[in-house]
């Protein structure tokens, strides 16, 4: 098995509402925060011969509005 | 200012029903994963003198249901 850890952001350019929630609140309480993004971590082990992009493509991102990055451990 | 990732998980022991619910679609496909967890992956910059612990500590996650991991980037 090996572990793998997908990084996934919404794509540059479109909304997320999360992230801007995240900033305007945090600059209400005066913290100078910029560029905040809320997206998700997706972690799991698979068997070392799978083909890790395809399935994380297939299954986990959604690639219209989504953009990830994988780090496999093994 | 720094960049800074916050890797954001579900407690060990407690309820991850994204992440079961995605093991159980996996394996349904014939993929055998294992200890798929769902969490959050929110990433900002902030001034470099800014604690960055304490601000997500009190802002970012509930540290009663969540477990986090930050990664700073200058």
């Amino acid at each position: 098995m090996k572990k793998v850890r997908v990084l996934i952001r919404p794509k540059k350019g479109l909304l997320d509402p999360q992230g801007r929630a995240v900033q305007e609140m945090l600059r209400e309480r005066g913290l100078k925060a910029k560029n905040v993004t809320v997206g998700k971590l997706v972690e799991f082990e698979i068997e070392e011969e799978q083909d890790v992009k395809s399935l994380v493509e297939r299954y986990i991102v959604n690639p219209l509005i989504e953009e990830y990055e994988i780090e496999e451990i093994l």
